[in-house]
Parts: structure tokens; sequence; C-alpha cells
């Protein structure tokens, strides 16, 4: 579940392709504050699992930057929504290393069982000034290979990106399990 | 409880003019991703009151920048362990709306009860570069009357800032509840 509709359009996409049809649970989980993306999707897909009695995945995401000590990092959205990419670029201002790395979690969880989490991410650079008008979030000044997120269709994007690499994780493991449940 | 010596001492030294000694649970809490440091902080006291089975409080504090729209708000931690004082000079260079307030909240639970939460602020303003070696965190960069809370002994800070107009809120209301308890 998630309350973003990108992050969605972005994950059944990718479902697609693995021949499953998700379902947007738009809502939204217990955030806790940690360090790692994996603890805080877990906790909340937990907490979700319980509430509704289904199975249900959850993803989060972030931007950590090198020379920022990995700063916005767990909370990437509140620093979007209130410094923004000009923030970040006024941060960036001077500094030679323009290495980040955009990460991602996936949890899952059905009933009974604690979560399974899969992380992937994707090194770039922070660019000098915002490009591009697709995407989301910070994707206009994140590069990779010469071209920033919010300059790739959506599909580029998931070939690449963090999100794309630990849904698609999750998704095998997912056609994994499911195959061996019915084969018992 | 708190893992902040800094914060122990601050509220140590108010809990004596009301006559209440602390003891220091020196442990954290789970701090859920919140705007308000009210739900955090009621969150987290809620969670340790049932583990450890006595009455607890715990406090949480965060600069608010009007000009940065809220930042860094609850992530105040982590904006000051990855980008510190120097990232937001950084991000105010050039910004003439310099007026931020320091908030706070403390949340007490004993067990059975649900939490019960005192709040204050402190209107300041950011400086343009740090100055003073007192208090902790951000206090280098925030004026109040002309001086930071850098430039202030603990006691001349604990007059005037958001945490001692929250503890003492508390405290007041904690004498008064044992006095009501003792004379049922």
């Amino acid at each position: 579940m998630t309350t973003n509709e990108n992050k969605f359009r972005e994950a059944a996409l990718i479902a697609k392709e693995f021949g499953v049809e998700l379902e947007w649970e738009r809502r939204s989980y217990t955030e806790i504050q940690a360090d790692s993306l994996e603890e805080i999707v877990g906790f909340g897909v937990e907490e979700v699992c319980r509430e509704i009695g289904d199975p249900c995945f959850a993803e989060d995401a972030g931007l950590f930057i090198d020379a920022l000590n990995g700063f916005p990092g767990p909370y990437s959205k509140f620093v979007f929504l209130t410094i923004g990419n000009r923030g970040i670029l006024k941060l960036m201002e001077g500094v030679e290393n323009r290495l980040a790395e955009f990460r991602s979690a996936v949890a899952f969880c059905s009933p009974g069982g604690g979560p399974v989490v899969f992380s992937a991410s994707v090194r770039g650079k922070i660019t000098h000034e915002p490009r591009g008008t697709g995407g989301f979030g910070f994707d206009p000044i994140f590069e990779v290979n010469g071209r920033t997120f919010a300059e790739m269709s959506t599909r580029e994007k998931n070939l690449l990106s963090h999100r794309g690499a630990a849904i698609r994780k999750f998704l095998l493991w997912f056609k994994g399990e499911r195959g061996q449940d019915m084969g018992e």
C-alpha cells in the first residue's frame, strides 16, 4: 500500500511483466524514524497486515547523498516537501563529489508471518540543475548515465531504478513462493 | 527517558526547582515519522511504559524554520547529524526571513493510562554564523534576544527555552496530580 500514485503506477507496470495484477490499497502506515528503510517499511507492513488481515506489500525509498553523509536518506519525503530540489542543489553548491544513491526497500507480509524485505539501490550523481518533467520527487536532480530519472519514461526508469530492482526481487520471490504453495 | 545526556542535564536542573529528582532511563524508543512532535513522543512513551511497567516521560524537540517550511522540524536530530549547522546556514544564505522556532513536547505515561502531552515553543532567529560553545545541536545558530542558546548557561537557557517551558508545564501538572492522589 502507498498514498503515492506515482509509486503505484511504477509498481503496477513492473508487476504486469510478471503477470501479477496489483490492487492499490491507498493508505498510509506508521513510519518509524530509523536509519534503514528496511526497518521502516518492515515495521509498517506488519502493522497494516495485522489490521487488514490480508497479504500486502509496501515500499519505501530514499536519496542518500555521499557528500551530505546520507542526507536526506529515510526522510526524503519530508525534505522534498520542505526544502525541495532547490534546497538540495543549494546544499550541493561548490561540492565536487556529486555521488549519490537512490535506495528502495520492499516489504511483504502475510497474516501470521513476519515481514520479508527486499532491497536495491542505484548509484548516480546529483545534477547542477533540475532537468526533465517525468517522475516525481528528486528525480529531476538525480542522473544515471547522463540522464535524470525525470528525463526518462516510466518504463525506462523502471529498468534502471532502485524501486524497479527491489520490486522485481520481490515479485520473483513471490511467484516462486506461490508456485511452491500450489505444488504442495 | 532519553539517550541524550544534555537533555537529561537540562531536565534534571528544572526538576530540582520543583523538588523532583529525576532518574535517567537511558534508552531510546520507537520514534515514528510524523509532522508533530506530540504524536512522536506520545507514541514512544506509551511503548516504553508498557515495556518497563513504570511511569516515565520523554521529550522530543525540533527546530522549525519559517522560510524553509518548517525544516528540519521533527527530523532535527538526523539533519544535525548529516548536514549540521553548516548545512542549515548554507540553506539560509541570502534568505532575509530568519524567523524560526524551537518546539518541545513532553509526554508522560503511567501503566494503564494513555500518554499526557505538554508542548511549548520559543520564537527566535537563525544567525548568520554559529556563536557560543554551550548547549548542543542547533543551539549555536538559534538566537533569542540577541544571544544564541549556546551563549547561555544551562540555567539561562532553561528560563527561555522550549524544553524548559514544556518540562515546567509537565512538572506543575505532575505535582498537582500527585497532590490530588495523596489527598484522596
